[in-house]
């Protein structure tokens, strides 16, 4: 199988009113642009335009960047917010990870086998439990305790962050709650892997949760992660059927597979550019 | 395709300890009972041991009366709680409606079908819209209005209900909380569907709550009715997957869909002896 | 809830090139067109362009004949093949059964309902079996038997449905295998639904193939229906999990809520032009 | 969380007959074993019953030579097969793959996080892609190649695969079909996945096949390895949706996160005595 070709990938938002289709898919048609997925969207309430379109690389006249500059011109004259992305990029990530691994594992089993084709640029663990594995597949392990100094650590996580200019921070079952000023500094770019179909089971503990009020089918949930718990867009979520006789450590070892699946699924949108975020809620393409 | 054969069914629970599958199968293999299903669980949490078998009831040389008699025995010596019903009963429910019909339609549907082999000994509409398909199927339909005096509403409901005996009164999107008085008394025997994947969501316009939280799939709860709204023991619970594109009104539209199967399918497991309650959670064979 | 506004919607198809988002979404905008809802997408093996927009009456300065007329220009001019559906404009749909009821009952409670806002011009049962609970929702039941002579039967068949120019035929568990010519001559227009996963268990007793080779999920495909057998293009499919205690008669019951879903999902999907077939296959916007 | 503790697990076949249940579970009362899990199946088809019981083995008095001693007895009696498994050994698989890795990395990924608790004999590829991450979850890879003489690869395969002794040998996308004498060799034991719902799209390219045809759903089928290909008994299935969007590559990529899941869920299953192969059927409790 090829690889598919380089595409660029428009995203662009707006208030809604006619026209907006025309001006965007005649400015991509002026240039010869040949697209190759587009996809539309008005949410009633809001009145917001969404829009989302690929266009190969090779069927424009010029680059990125001056697509770019064009692109810009056809923004503020529709005075929404667009992004070009470029999938002839390599985008990097950064993994936050606790004890847990079966969502880091998984991770690392995609990039490994190419169906993730990104960059892990650091695996950051608040304790060593997983630092072997992520050596093996040759990306780099930085233990940093939260035991004593919780506001220390924090820094240190996010000069280490902030230093692989990721496109995505990743809490992979990452068991610390991020402080607010991180929150807001890696608006968009944090996704959260939650063990429960939320709004149900905030917090702690929540097959426990789900255990104890008798849920028939549990959940996982990926989201951005803000300064409210648990609250953040969501951008994916997913069940698996329970009964009675699962226990609570049944209940783990089953969800695991839809918070494996969930976040993967999250986080290749994301790179992708189909997550696109208005208010608390998200438009995935 | 021939009829099942008439089956006595058995349910029961104890304190577990050892030897208590051979007392009971010992019991009845002593009369000769042929068991053609069987199921046992014990929670571990709170050690109670359940079980459900079906027996032929031409196996036995007795009846059921003579069946009762002597399990009760058994029941008293395990000192638990146990129960015989017998398949050669037509059982009766009664439904409770407002408006919306899809699931009344479905449940008569299934009903004329031969699907659900049940006796619907009435409907109850605080609104008269579902009258003309009721009487269709032959089946009486009471209309109560709830507009003036609602007390005098549920007693009129109650009169209705208990002069059926009914094995299952189906709340089957009746819009009107039943008082505690009325909880109690139907009590394992009152069914509810709720239009959101419970707990997420409780109490009035459970679509639109999904709707303003961006959820990725939308819910139905079967569960008793209980004094406290909306956090009886669940029966059954089902998803379908919701996105961006769905307002309110397909969201409603698709939820039917879940409500619809989900109540059916605890409605039927209830009236098969399925479902053992304890404490807030179910046990479901 | 409000009714939905009044929509065009435009459906079509054509060789992909650059530009034909462009050309379209043009048009619309230059006569003031507010498009509700778009949808693309280009198959890459056929290299063929797709295309459904939804565009509020109300927002044309003119109607839908001269919409028709124009779009027809566009048409001309890009080489493809379109259509303009008015949703002012009430559907007919004429439904085939046989003796199975469940399809035809989930069916009428949509419509009497309102969640399927058609007119059901009649029903056509080879058996009496579903006549009354027809008449009951105050729809025409025509009773053609086949047990002497097919042909004849079958040209009654096609004299009652053509009588109503419907924009759907449904085979809603119609046991009986059209004739070639009809096939031919409602192509596009006829819709199916068979209760297996297709292409397994193609033909008679599907549930007894499915319990015979021990499958753990059971399913249900709507599709048109061509001359070739089971083998039509597929709208939709869906599936239920089935285990060791499933005998036959339970498939059947737990199918056949898979069935009543996927046809009803098909059908509506139809209904709103939103499955387009080309070649054996289909997009479904 | 705390280990579950050591339990004998008993599985046993025979022709129904009334007292089964009865004699086994006296039989198990008699010793004092605490039963924490028991399941009873009977094939109406065959008539053939089935049971699995899970003892505490700290409630018995005896070890668990002493049960399968005492337990032949009983099976003698009954005329039928039994089985004493004890979940205090821990079981060795052999892993064979090709260059696919993901249900590879899947499956080492469950050992190394303690959620599958076995040994990994080997893993035996005929390439060496997936040599060094094997060799760093400290498991001995074995590259035999097929290019020149099959049957002496297979003589070589299944030398070092005899020599784990291995409980279960699984076919992770191991590109090879087994020649029969190796099916016979290791009948129930040898697992394979295969990437569709059988008995859709046996053999080659099944997403080739799916594409082709236009399904709705692509699936995965976790199944016991026999003589003919593709037919044997299915342990587990599970689909996922896919859509005119999906190409074959993207079809390829769901169907992993389905292939990863039922394989690793067909195993456990296997490992934990639950699957007991009736003719070309399973039970799986």
């Amino acid at each position: 199988m090829t690889q598919p070709q380089r595409r660029y990938v428009i995203t662009f938002g707006c208030p809604d009113r006619t026209g907006i289709v025309a001006r965007i898919s005649q400015f991509l048609a002026d240039a010869g642009g040949w697209i190759v997925e587009a996809a539309y969207h008005t949410d009633p309430e809001t009145g917001w335009f969404f829009t989302r379109q690929e266009v190969l690389a090779e069927s424009l006249p010029f680059d990125v960047a001056e697509l770019r500059a064009r692109f810009a011109g056809v923004v503020a004259e529709l005075g929404g917010e667009g992004k070009v992305a470029d999938t002839g990029r390599r985008q990097r990530v950064v993994l936050l990870v606790s004890k847990e691994g079966h969502c880091l594992y998984d991770l690392l089993g995609r990039v490994a086998s190419g169906e993730l084709d990104v960059d892990v640029a650091a695996v950051i663990g608040n304790h060593e439990d997983l630092a072997s594995i992520t050596r093996a597949h040759g990306i780099p392990f930085h233990h940093i305790s939260f035991r004593e100094d919780k506001v220390a650590a924090f820094a240190e996580v996010r000069s280490v962050v902030d230093a692989a200019e990721p496109d995505a921070i990743v809490l992979a079952r990452f068991m610390q709650i991020l402080p607010r000023q991180l929150c807001e500094a890696w608006a968009g770019r944090a996704l959260n892997i939650h063990h429960s179909f939320l709004p149900s089971f905030v917090g702690a503990k929540p097959y426990h949760q789900a255990y104890q009020r008798g849920v028939k089918l549990i959940g996982a949930t990926c989201h951005y992660v803000t300064a409210e718990l648990d609250a953040g867009p969501i951008v994916e979520q997913d069940v698996i059927r329970v009964g009675h006789g699962d226990s609570v450590r049944d209940m783990v070892r089953k969800g695991r597979d839809i918070e494996k699946v969930v976040l993967a699924r999250g986080l290749r949108w994301h790179l992708e550019s189909r997550v696109l975020v208005h208010g608390n809620k998200t438009v995935v393409f």
